[in-house]
């Protein structure tokens, strides 16, 4: 499976025949191509937390059609909503997804949600790349391809249509600590899509920053504030402090279904702390899964409806 | 072996039953307490190639064992002195150690260069801890120990002092990228000194800074140049940014062997780019091993001889 060929429905899809949500196991991602099969909300939901599949919008989408694998199977939805809602605590697509689905939980809706999350992956790449300027050398952290939103993707999206139009020279992938999003998943994307790139440790986004070699920095978001503060993977307000210190452009591209009103500023974002173990077994540790980027180190959020500056908190 | 117990030889040592130079595996550590024997010049430039020992004055004590060695074999001494030297690129301590044992390649010589070390060590260790204010949680980064110093250690060697003084209450570890110097090695001397300290990822130091539970940043140097420009492991330069961000104290602790005065400034210090391999053997990777902090994000260089604020650059 090329990029060329990863459609939506190879990242997560319903299936009557069962019924059940199969999904391309992203834990087993570059080594092995394996498909895993969800034929209760219960099992949705361990693939979800134990990041089987993972990136905001794309866990939006396995929620919608675990909904309809809960209506199909007649069991109770509202349940079903409570524990898929519980699965994954910072990202909003999530709960905005099952709130779409509610009413009407059928496979059909499911699939149009997923159609317009690309859809809206695809407008908001094409407005982020205009903000390219030739022979980019763009950094990205963590995952936010096809993987993370259904198809496409929004800041690998954004890589992909800057490509297209010839304005991309090259892409640093942060590794991201420490589940490797970046080395496995975003690599494994540009590898497939052609474009020139090279696997960095995290911490060696600064040294290339004061080299001269990074022109822009772009990520996803799975979460936005009223405000515009941003929580992403964890490591994306470093980058954003070095960019501004850098005095380079941040980018962050996501669909307005990562926008959360109901979230004045980033202090009232929930931030998932996972187990240490993903660090060492061996010794104590933190593992905070993901930061808050404050708005005003943000030079743009690339929306499907456009580029906003977002306001300063 | 606990850290109460980790004296010098058991780092690195002389033996002239053999002879040979014995040193702990620090690539066995934490899982493994192997020691690992070099009964050749060319065994030990392996050795420290393939960073069984590392850190900057580690490896000078090392190279000055491995000279007393091709003199004891009576082999020629200049010609083991360029291999050694040629055994990694970017520390100074290395040509340093050589050059003072190149008169009197001796292993009683060796030991004395290996003993002034470790003094330098705990007089800079004493120096830094006034730096320290009451309940300090400091920030570390690789692993700038005894293990990297042949004993005591240099930034670690600061936080034991103030840890003896009563003025540490934790210590955060930079997990530190590729090669997990942080996780693996200072982590075991911190656990084994019992004073408290969690592994991070090195990219969630900028988010807990924001938080407000850093107090201060503390890391060890590979080589200083004339100006105060810093070389140490990747990610030191990003945490210094950070910190000068954040509005905290960014300590770097070294012997004055560390201090390269005909390096004028840090543009002229070599970086050794290490094989892509450590990060991913799956695609394409960039693996520089360290950055340059520059002068001016440097609260302050603590030497054996005391604290000096460096002169910006």
């Amino acid at each position: 499976m090329g990029r060329r060929d990863l459609e939506p429905e190879d990242i997560v899809r319903f299936e009557e025949d069962g019924p059940k949500v199969v999904l391309l196991d992203q834990r087993r991602l570059p080594d092995e191509e394996v498909e895993l099969e969800c034929r209760t909300v219960d099992e949705l939901v361990v693939a979800i937390r134990e990041l089987a599949i993972r990136g905001a919008p794309a866990i939006g989408v396995a929620a919608a059609y675990g909904l309809a694998l809960a209506a199909a199977r007649g069991e109770d939805v509202g349940a079903a909503a409570a524990a898929l809602a519980g699965s994954r605590p910072t990202a909003v697509n999530l709960t905005w997804a099952l709130a779409e689905m509610r009413d009407e939980p059928t496979p059909a809706h499911a699939r149009r949600l997923h159609q317009e999350e690309v859809g809206r992956c695809r407008r908001m790449a094409a407005h982020a790349a205009e903000l390219f300027g030739p022979r980019s050398r763009a950094l990205t952290h963590c995952n936010a391809g096809g993987l993370a939103t259904g198809g496409y993707g929004s800041a690998v999206g954004a890589l992909l249509a800057a490509w297209e139009r010839g304005l991309l020279a090259h892409v640093w992938v942060d590794e991201t600590r420490p589940l490797l999003q970046g080395a496995r998943l975003t690599a494994w994307e540009l590898e497939t899509a052609g474009i020139p790139h090279a696997v960095i440790v995290d911490s060696a986004a600064a040294s290339l920053m004061a080299a001269g070699e990074v022109d822009c920095v772009v990520t996803g978001a799975d979460r936005i504030a009223a405000n515009g503060d941003t929580a992403n993977k964890i490591g994306t307000y470093s980058l954003a402090v070095l960019a501004s210190h850098h005095e380079l452009p941040f980018y962050v591209v996501a669909p307005t279904s990562t926008i959360d009103l109901d979230t004045p500023t980033g202090a009232d974002i929930p931030i998932e702390e996972r187990s240490g173990a993903e660090l060492t077994t061996r010794f104590a540790a933190r593992n905070p899964a993901f930061d808050v980027t404050p708005a005003a180190l943000i030079t743009a959020i690339v929306t499907e409806h456009g580029v906003r500056e977002p306001v300063a908190s």
